[in-house]
């Protein structure tokens, strides 16, 4: 198999981390980004605070070869007191880091936007995350986080409505530039943060959970990341991919009830 | 790697076709259904006429090994006259003959749906697709078309609909049982029922196609079935996959109008 490049971020741990074992044990060639040190299955470790335009653009800088694909998997999880950063590192950080990188990639690169099951509200999302994109300057936030009266749950999952949302939005135009973008929203997946979305997300999360039987782990999503930034999964581009067990498919079932549509039990054969 | 057993519905050609070349080229056994005969690429061919209620109790019950997956493929276009063919080919006899094979699956057993593009309007089509789930017998279908003022256009469309929704609503139940369901969605896919999408869907489908740059190729959704079917995509369950080269992320950008999320183009380093 050829030898590709790819460039991760949030390589440090979680998913990322999965992702950067993963590709490497395929052969490639992994750049890895984070504001925490890492050597672990990289083949280079550059430093990178999303939540520093300059950080940002040295990150970008510091790449010296071309890349066959980006996952923008770092982010910050639900926690109070994060409201600000939340927004610049899962969104605006993630977009700017996205069109930094945009020079390096090579024909027919592969765009993973690292989203999640909490933004599968982003059909009545729509207005706000417009009015966050908008934003020109990173002292905006403040005051934005004030007009749309955020606390830091519904941040996060604003700025995972706006991950899926921009990716559609920009679809187009990278597929104009010969590259592909998609997104991938896992969840309820067993990392060091799962604590956050279980304080954020209570008793709902602990319920999906429930039905799906367990927790993803960070493997089970990571295996996806790479084949999407493979050219095998090369006519996929502008979707996003729901990865969390059933637990989607399972509330949406419930809300337009759908279970009439199921054969009955009693007539399954067994 | 461990050689699986996988039954592919269609596997005459198109799509079904390439499926089973990529999964004997992996090294899995196929085994392969259709209403024509074939011997590409199977180890096996099982005779399956998805019209017929008798055929597909049949076509399960010829099935001698277990199994780990079913690609459910096999599908008409929309064309004039074959209304009720239609829906009984393309969802209800689907449907009959998935609960079928249910007893031959082996734990962890991959079942995918090919739905389609054509099938993205789900959101609006619940109520028909309920009123069509609920038919009890073959000879009903006549006068649901009567009464719903179906054309062959509608017809197709309602069964992707369909097929989508009932993924939604079995992928619990599936889970319970230990197996996972989803579905595919392929749009502007160059096979030899490419002429039928053509007159159906005319003008809108031919600017999807321009604006994705090319139709798609068999080969590009078999790539994706084959690795849904695998074991390393075992956290996907219960959803819809959009495989359409940007189509439908073009079409939502603009209805949402999502541009303005967008850097703009003398902005975007080049």
């Amino acid at each position: 198999m050829q030898q590709l490049t790819y460039a991760v971020t949030g390589v440090a741990s979680g998913i990322g981390a999965e992702l950067a074992r993963i590709l490497t044990a395929q052969g490639h060639r992994v750049i890895g980004f984070d504001i925490q040190h890492t050597v672990e299955n990289i083949d280079r470790f550059i430093p990178l605070d999303l939540n520093d335009a300059d950080s940002i653009q040295q990150a970008a800088q510091a790449i010296s070869e071309p890349l066959d694909g980006l996952c923008n998997n770092a982010g910050l999880p639900p926690r109070d007191g994060l409201e600000e950063t939340i927004l610049q590192v899962n969104f605006l950080g993630t977009r700017a880091l996205t069109y930094a990188v945009l020079p390096l990639l090579r024909p027919d690169a592969s765009i993973i936007n690292m989203a999640s099951r909490a933004g599968h509200g982003w059909r009545d999302g729509v207005e706000q995350v417009k009015r966050l994109g908008r934003l020109k300057r990173r002292d905006q936030l403040a005051q934005f986080i004030v007009d749309e009266k955020l606390d830091a749950t519904r941040c996060y999952n604003l700025t995972k409505e706006a991950v899926i949302l921009w990716t559609l939005a920009e679809a187009e135009t990278i597929v104009n530039r010969g590259f592909r973008i998609n997104s991938l929203s896992p969840g309820g997946i067993a990392t060091g943060i799962l604590g956050d979305f279980q304080r954020a997300f209570g008793a709902k999360m602990a319920r999906n959970v429930a039905r799906a039987g367990r927790p993803g782990r960070p493997d089970e999503i990571a295996k996806i990341a790479a084949f999407l930034l493979s050219p095998a999964s090369n006519w996929i581009k502008g979707t996003d991919i729901a990865i969390d067990g059933g637990m989607g498919a399972f509330n949406q079932a419930d809300l337009m009830d759908l279970h009439g549509l199921r054969l009955p039990e009693k007539e399954m054969a067994e």
